[in-house]
């Protein structure tokens, strides 16, 4: 199976990556641009299902105070 | 305009954050996962083109080495 994760801040959080990016882009000239956003996906295979990859998320990939995830099953999801 | 930018490892580059994440995986007891992949997302909001996020994506956003991006209009692409 693969599964893609993806991670992103929560409403409210600061996003250091994505304030500095727009940072860069403004510097760079592209002034249209109002905000950058920035999220990490995981694509992860094996032989796992849903419930391991809620688990995963919980335990490791996302930080439940500031980070929230989203699971989507792109090959072979069996449930 | 939303734009969202993935910008991941090309094929046969050493994606070090997926590697460490299947060693932790493993390490946690998830001996079913056999590979972790990992990209990161730029959602840009503002006003500029495919053609300015494109300049975006090779000025600053991915590493043309080393990486791969693609590019999708989430709202309001008027091309």
């Amino acid at each position: 199976m693969l599964w893609e994760v993806r991670v992103s801040y929560k409403r409210g959080v600061q996003d250091s990556e994505g304030e500095s990016t727009l940072k860069g882009l403004k510097a760079l000239g592209f002034g249209g641009v109002e905000g950058v956003s920035t999220a990490k996906v995981y694509l992860i295979k094996g032989n796992c299902s849903r419930g391991d990859v809620e688990e995963i998320c919980r335990r490791l990939l996302a930080n439940p105070v500031s980070q929230d995830y989203t699971i989507r099953g792109i090959e072979g999801e069996d449930e």
